[in-house]
């Protein structure tokens, strides 16, 4: 039959992640893959998994396998509730609403807040399944300026004055493309200006809790609690296959975004939830988190070594204390996608950064580097031959 | 903060499940609902998950926790068709896509067809999910008409030659909210028209399995391939809470369905889907399934028995041979309301039947009446009390 009469006007808003097609060639046999930002497998906790399991099978057996509130499972919403509150978050369970995935509340977010031509302010880069969720409601993005220390405080300003934004989207923590973390000083600039521009903030916030040194930094829900909404994962803690994040919106945003996942999936899996209510209230994340910590710090450690060693002295790239991700730009001209086909052909692929931004032509010579997949012999070896294209890469167009 | 201005104009358009409210009250302590269209908790596998959950663990450690493909867990595809196949559905795993519920097949359709305005094409009554998945999109709804058969094929070649239709949404299978299920007769006319018509055509078929005697029908999907999105679900046959939907949708359009789901959830719980999957290869669905049917069958004939004892002559009700529900029209004038306000009152719970239709002041007079959960003896006595409070309500109005 004939389709395309038949498809919304938002699917020419759409389009497929550009980077499962580098994903897809990334995962061939033998690459050594710095592209994706998945968690390690041997980070799953499948011993506490498999001791859980029975156990909530045996406590819960209605619950968690029915029907169960849109909201959440309520003890799952009152064990996150209460990492929050140790986190500086002033919030009750009443408060936490549990999705599938941080993305489940990034659908969500489009969804109840933007209508066709509303104007938002992403950073740049920024996380690209936050323009995936975003896209298909067909908001205008108001580009916010980063550096060494991420969103400028300035360039947020000038965003509130100049344009009626919806909302401001940011991930203040190791953030998803740049690695990179605001500090404290911007944390209270910024909430200052949301503040008293009276507009709304989403903080995604899914790697503060993957920090290998330094200390945590307060959250812009706890600077600016009624104007922010602060989403988390517990993708990177637990398992992201379990489908799990949730959010801590002001209310008249929440009840919202409860009448829309009626709609979208009636609620996430209370099986799921039951588990990670008992990792909580256990313990478990408390005793498994510095392993997960473990695995990854040397990783980061092996990647800035390889960069520091092995690249050319025109790039240079973040050097985060936490998370998945190293961000590097090289000199200008010099085109990552064709350093990219290279490197594939070497059998080692890394994500061009060109994907991460709202406007075409942008971080053609940026790339983003994933240190969580590899162990530290083939970081060394990957980042060598990235090295290595790029530097033919520059002497071709620099 | 002002958070009024902040809302897209489909909120205007959302609205929360009028339904929730009386699910509410139905579950207070001593009272007995047939208000719910949930699954009986003792129809869990619970032996078997217990037993799944130690196997997925040990047999897929990373698969199961990891992030998997948009499209499904590959096994838990191939598993599902294979099983439409045998109900005549010509299918592979490719052609099956797994959401998080059958909800998230509802929003996606949505979420892909329809732009503001579009008209799509309901039952009259149909079921509430549905709308509440769809109206976000802001369709216009265009009425079927339905008899004791469901659906009347006169009424849908009516719509299909005055209306640009984007889609025909029909439950042919003990439907929610009235139980019925379209005879063979209608389905090949029915299947006739959307493929002359060149229409798309959503089954949604959640309750086929639950057939508690007669022969199963044919699906509109086996009659009209590529017009049909067969849509499907083991909220029934395996339990509600793990959220795991299908639909076998042509390709054009799951290829749509993919690049949505992306921003929405990303994919649907990977340890869910895999514990369906080792649920349904290894024959556990079809040992269970007896089981399910036995806990049901005996709550339907009690029900229509009950109905039979009690109810006044001037009341009548569909008779289902499967499913969870029975539908219920009073005289004309009566209203339900009303008798759903006395019968609360009396510690019994069920759903009026205005809900369930797209236009205000249908279904004044109507009911549903769920089965599955109350035992034989409150069913009996339940239903006797509704008897009382209609015939109340004929005396005042009739």
């Amino acid at each position: 039959m004939r389709f395309d009469r038949l498809f919304a006007q938002r699917t020419g808003n759409m389009a497929a992640s550009a980077i499962r097609e580098i994903l897809k060639v990334a995962s061939q046999p033998g690459m050594i893959s710095l592209a994706g930002g998945v968690p390690a497998p041997e980070s799953f906790p499948l011993e506490i998994l498999r001791e859980l399991t029975a156990r909530v099978i045996d406590q819960y057996p209605a619950a968690a396998f029915q029907y169960g509130p849109t909201e959440g499972f309520p003890p799952l919403r009152e064990a996150i509730a209460s990492r929050l509150c140790q986190a500086g978050i002033d919030v009750d369970g009443e408060g936490v609403l549990i999705t599938s995935g941080s993305q489940g509340v990034l659908d969500g977010l489009g969804k109840v807040l933007i209508s066709e031509g509303d104007e938002i302010a992403v950073e740049a880069p920024t996380y690209l399944g936050a323009l995936q969720a975003f896209n298909p409601y067909c908001p205008r993005y108001v580009k916010l300026g980063s550096d060494d220390e991420g969103l400028i405080p300035a360039s947020l300003e000038r965003a509130l004055k100049e344009h009626r934004l919806k909302f401001v989207y940011v991930v203040p923590n190791f953030q998803n493309p740049t690695g990179k973390t605001i500090p404290l000083e911007r944390r209270r600039q910024i909430a200052a200006l949301i503040r008293e521009h009276d507009a709304l903030l989403v903080e995604d916030d899914p790697y503060s809790s993957l920090r290998y040194e330094g200390e945590s930094l307060p959250t812009l829900k706890s600077m600016a609690p009624d104007h922010v909404a602060y989403v988390g994962s517990l993708s990177k803690v637990l398992a992201p296959g379990l489908r799990l994040g949730y959010v801590a919106a002001p209310e008249p945003l929440a009840k919202w975004l409860v009448i829309a996942k009626q709609g979208i999936d009636l609620h996430t899996s209370s099986f799921n939830q039951a588990l990670a209510a008992e990792y909580l209230t256990g313990g478990y994340l408390d005793r498994h988190l510095p392993k997960i910590v473990e695995i990854y710090k040397p990783k980061l450690q092996a990647m800035l070594q390889a960069l520091a060693r092995h690249f050319p002295s025109e790039c240079c790239w973040s050097r985060p204390e936490g998370g998945m991700f190293v961000w590097v730009e090289g000199p200008k001209g010099l085109n990552m996608e064709d350093v990219y086909r290279r490197t594939v052909a070497r059998k080692t692929a890394f994500v061009p950064g060109r994907f991460f931004f709202v406007e075409n032509g942008e971080g053609g010579e940026t790339m983003r580097l994933n240190f969580t997949m590899a162990d530290e012999e083939a970081i060394d070896r990957a980042v060598r031959i990235i090295a290595e294209e790029i530097e033919a890469g520059m002497r071709t167009c620099c």
